[in-house]
């Protein structure tokens, strides 16, 4: 057999070479699958929407995560919090995936009936001797980094996550998620590995020829090139470029925008990394947009900078663009070895009002196309490596090596968890 | 991990804390619910239909039981007989599911046909030494208990079977199943495991609200209630309704009819449960409709009498009304550890003419809505239970103490079957 | 329990009682079906295909073999290669399922481009120490066996594969299938595990009533019958017929025309079976029609003889006709233990006009009806074997001989490669 059946994740995870792709069985096998749910979207933090996914009292957010479901849930006094989406009495759901509104939160099978809170405040024919304060739903830990909803399902979240709310929350704070408005949201489901769809974002090495709408604003040089393979003209634009990045740069950080990347990767428990980056060729451009022109007229950002590029961000398993006129948040969900679930939002200022300040088509269009140019790539990947002629790859070390520290974090976190 | 993956079942048996509902993985485990079709619907007696499934000779009935497919089939003389629905040449399926006729069981591969008594009676090209005697279909367990078609897969079938024939025997005479006439049959697949199904069937704590149809006739307080949540007037009323429950049982049993509950749970080997109950608030009801008159002017109960109330009747894996107009008799049969196959048939008298005795609408609405009702309710359990969530819960003392014995018997079962 | 779950593979094939079939977990268990796509897909020659399926320089044609999938590439200089549809770089499908023509395989994930030699042209952004020659495709052995497309995934394919090509090169060369033309080809996904399919398709046992266009033109005579269920004069009928077929077969083997049958099963590595058979009740028919007339005016054979009958071959997953005006080529792939993928084509000279030489309807419906009724008798077979009524029944001596032959063969092959 081509294949070692029987080779544990911790075996399979030592197997790796470094600079070189994953084994295929990482990608495929059921164990390693149960493996990641539980280490990477049960252990970790996940981000799993946004608060203006439940903007008001009342409103209810429920969305899975790993073999959870977990409701958000917005209460009476504002608070958001998270609980298991279980009744405590014989574990049926009680809501849908989704979002909705209530006031108490009602199980539809025996009327056992919480509050927005979580605390139980009816179940009947429990009898005197029942301490109904022994039954409120179980908690998640929750947090909003800036408007970005987090959860943890385990019982002690990682602690470095503090490293990610102290870098993001500055950084986020001119994009005023905490009460921006979601213009258009979709889901694809790419059949394909999660890690596969992680790769894939974490390089720009596949973008030419492969996304002609995102080429518009995206400087492909940003994200590695080999300089052998430019002519000399090639090599004095690339200095060029590198120069002028620089002192944007610069220029960004002196005016209090921070902007040079951070990287929590190999060595850290909770994994993201930061960059603010130049938009269009020419560094004009000034939104993710066929003609690089804001989308919506009423800017997102607070400071009415329109030259602040793209501030992009990564958590291990979502990646994100803020610019001046709207961000687009995506996160992917393992739903199977060979399937995973990737939401997209675009948000926009809370009083933008669509026909007047944006066009849904005109938002959207580069990141939808993309994700679906990028969901095909991801679904050619996984046949690919599940077939026994697949042995692990070079990675460039010009334009994939974030994929190498990606996949050297994995190997930790998972054989840190004791696989 | 959440999960420990490597318990034995008897782990997850013993596991279980009294009065609470039952681990996760005993319903969603693979491996549990193989042992689940070997020890409860291999090795037990299920119910697979009626005599009314094949009425006359020749008539074929099909039917799945666990991992086989099982003929029944009435001979020549008039005799019902059950096999194994396999050819005993290279075991191509002889027949399919659902009801047919036949003079001889003829397979479509390669045409050894044999009699509706099981034997083999031509087998073309095995040559002179093939013994044909020994290559008849091989036999399955069968019995009628006063029309309900019981099978038993396993060799030496459980002995206190008889326990049950006799119970129900004298029961069920006056209905008349042998002969009675199939009105009307449905199947639904339910999206959660057979336990859930059966757990639900067990208790009305979810019938208020749950099952409005149902309510007309059923009266709640006959599955169980806390009396401290009654007000004063709520008390009187069911001590009331208790008093004259009381009375009507001596009297039912006074003229011969059996009505009080009999049990047999944990400490037996067959599972089964009865008990006549009064209908409508009033006792006045007659039969399971909207209005609580019969639905079939045609009296299914030979002795004429409308005051008997509904005769309730459960084994491991079925539920049944006898009602002096009609009878529904609703088996459950596990297809995976999340899908259950629901079959309900509505039975009257054999001479009842549809449109001019009854009307199926009417005669099927009360039970076909609460059967959907209920396939929901299964379904919102088994995705609940399924989630890291989810801790087995209180049962109410008062309204689910059938499903903490249920909960017991199916424990004793698996461990007593060596798992 | 009916089954024992824990029996090894090998366990199993011990565990089949000589001249019957096989125990049901052999056809059903996954890992069974892991380990019959390793040793009969992945270590044996696969029959993938013909050269008309590439005839020109620069023609691909993708399939599935096993758990892997192969392009085979005709170059610019004329010669078939095979590879592993898989870029060196991060593992990418390059190409999808069926046919197709290319300058170069450029995948289409970062576009690494190979030569259709599957030598490395070109891979950007690898650096100066990048060593091309290291990563072209992984090649798969293949060989053209007068026209047939053989790979074989293992490094050290069967040797014993010369006695199949030394065998069939002569035979098969009057056909020309070189350069025959594909007139038409589809694709069945049978409901059952491969073995049934080739077993149903080494006897024909079940011809009489199963196959009514076959049989218009088979002789089920020569497939096995036993002696004593015939009459006197069917005796006498059969004897002439036995006397006819040997001089037939003395005529064409003098004439040069190899016609005898040759045998390779139990004892080789490499299973085939080849024979020449008369055709039609009075040996007269000429192809496989509804009419015994050929279906091509133009014929396919380059010898203009019309007298040579039904040249038949089998490999372990396909079976073969070779007539006078045409072929038929018919490939087995299993997809999962319950699913087989089926193929057939039908070949004409390279000259012959659809609509003027042949009409596809006429040339087709005897196999195309044929492996439709086969389909429907694997379906049933496979469901009988999966229940626990099944029991390995005995073969009859007579007609299913051949499958005897190869269950010996498949437990000898499962059993050499170690489970």
């Amino acid at each position: 057999m081509l294949d070692r059946p029987n080779q544990s994740i911790g075996d399979l995870i030592r197997a790796r070479a470094p600079g070189h792709s994953l084994p295929a069985d990482l990608y495929r096998r059921a164990d390693v699958f149960e493996a990641d749910l539980d280490v990477f979207f049960e252990r970790q933090w996940a981000l799993v929407g946004l608060e203006a996914d439940a903007p008001n009292p009342g409103d209810l957010y429920v969305i899975d995560v790993g073999r959870a479901s977990v409701i958000v849930a917005r209460g009476d006094d504002g608070e958001l919090r998270a609980f298991h989406n279980v009744c405590r009495h014989r574990g049926a759901r009680l809501r849908e995936a989704g979002k909705g509104k209530a006031r108490k939160l009602v199980c539809p099978y025996h009327r056992w009936t919480y509050e927005l809170t979580g605390d139980l405040f009816r179940a009947p024919h429990m009898g005197k001797a029942f301490q109904s304060a022994c039954y409120g739903l179980r908690k998640v830990h929750l947090r909003s980094v800036g408007g970005l909803l987090f959860v943890c399902l385990a019982d002690d979240p990682p602690e470095d996550f503090a490293d990610l709310e102290i870098a993001m929350k500055d950084r986020l704070a001119p994009y005023g998620l905490g009460d921006a408005k979601i213009a258009f949201e979709n889901e694809i489901v790419e059949a394909g590995n999660w890690k596969l769809t992680m790769e894939n974002n974490r390089e720009c090495y596949h973008c030419p020829g492969g996304h002609p709408e995102l080429g518009v604003t995206f400087i492909a040089q940003d994200f590695g090139f080999d300089p052998d393979e430019l002519s000399p003209q090639g090599r004095q634009e690339a200095a060029r470029h590198e120069a002028e990045f620089a002192r944007r740069t610069d220029a960004w950080e002196k005016e209090g925008h921070a902007s040079r990347a951070i990287e929590h990767l190999a060595g850290h428990v909770t994994n993201f990394r930061t960059e603010r980056l130049m938009m269009g060729s020419d560094g004009r451009a000034q939104s993710a947009t066929m003609d690089g022109k804001p989308a919506c007229g009423r800017l997102l950002v607070s400071n009415g900078r329109t030259d602040l590029g793209d501030l992009h961000f990564w958590t291990h398993h979502s990646w994100h663009h803020y610019m001046c006129d709207h961000a687009v948040v995506t996160t992917a969900f393992p739903l199977a070895p060979d399937r995973t679930r990737v939401r997209s939002v675009w948000l926009v200022h809370k009083d933008a009002v669509e026909g007047v300040d944006y066009d849904v088509e005109n938002l959207t269009r580069v990141w939808k196309a993309t994700n679906e140019q990028d969901a095909r790539l991801v679904g050619i990947a996984f046949q690919g490596v599940c077939t026994p002629g697949y042995r692990p790859g070079p990675y460039s070390s010009f334009t994939e090596r974030h994929l190498d520290d990606f996949a050297t974090w994995y190997g930790e976190r998972i054989r840190d968890a004791g696989y």
